[in-house]
């Protein structure tokens, strides 16, 4: 019955969504005992001319901790 | 009132999305006496290789119920 | 696959509700050959004080169209 | 704290984006008193063939007020 | 068209509720041209006990920036 | 940046979500690189009436698979 919706800068490989839908899933069956069949997620990507923190678009954003890691 | 979003798999028609939200009125018209302008639906449509059920991604699955129907 | 969420107003009945999932999962599979297993819906209700057309609370309504039928 | 998602049609301008996260910010820090670095806006934006009121798609609506103003 | 959702704790008044709307609603009239009856806006509250930042549940903070503004 | 959404059945313990929000967490970091204050986490539940698969209420769901792992 978990849905999980993950939202996500565009521009990751679909091996690095493979290892991470694998990975959330094995921790919502340790964590709450859901079995596997249960589990969807729905990896939700958006642009980053879509997305503000602090009232300032991602793509403007040219320095600072923002920048830092670009998840 | 009623906003309604369905997530599905992307490869529906225009056709298609046109007969879905018809029917989907129409379902909450009888089923909740709303009124038809007041009734806003949202596809959102995703993609094979972010959805994923049972920890492993749409796009990887070769057989089984999940290949049955591609929806 | 198709997950559906159907945003209402609070205050519908336990057998309204069971109406309106059984109904709009049979419009799934008519309209979009969907097995019903794979259906799922969340009924996700709000109460009319977070609720806002048109800049007032949906509580602030008084009599107008919005009035008309409270779903 | 505030997590803000905006839906709204394809088309906009990467400059109006800019304006309409710049502005929603503030109105946030001048009405709940939330600090800029908190406050977190997703603009999610739909195709008008996923979008319907009243049973219809949107790039069906050929007249009328959903005419009016493309929003 | 715009749809609005606003993600924040629990416990502001109606009062806080109703000038948020208002505002948000100018801002978008002001911004994107948007008539205000097609501006619909959610409040979605959330229980301090179902928000994480840092792996932290929200009601587990007892100091540090986020708390500094109970937003 | 990365925002996760859990839906799930109402009745889970605060510290059981304090262990689901943490593993979700570090999770995250191990997958993508995400930096820890950067991951928000809502978890959004739901009550048995208002969760639907294969067109029955949860709360109708006497036996069969849907009962086994109440989650």
């Amino acid at each position: 019955m978990p849905f999980i919706t993950v939202q996500i800068a565009k521009g990751h490989s679909v091996e690095k969504k493979r290892q991470l839908v694998k990975a959330l899933t094995e921790t919502l069956i340790e964590t709450l005992g859901a079995k596997p069949e249960w589990i969807t997620i729905h990896i939700d990507e958006f642009e980053r001319e879509n997305w503000s923190v602090g009232g300032q678009l991602h793509i403007d954003k040219h320095s600072g901790r923002h920048k830092e890691k670009g998840i």
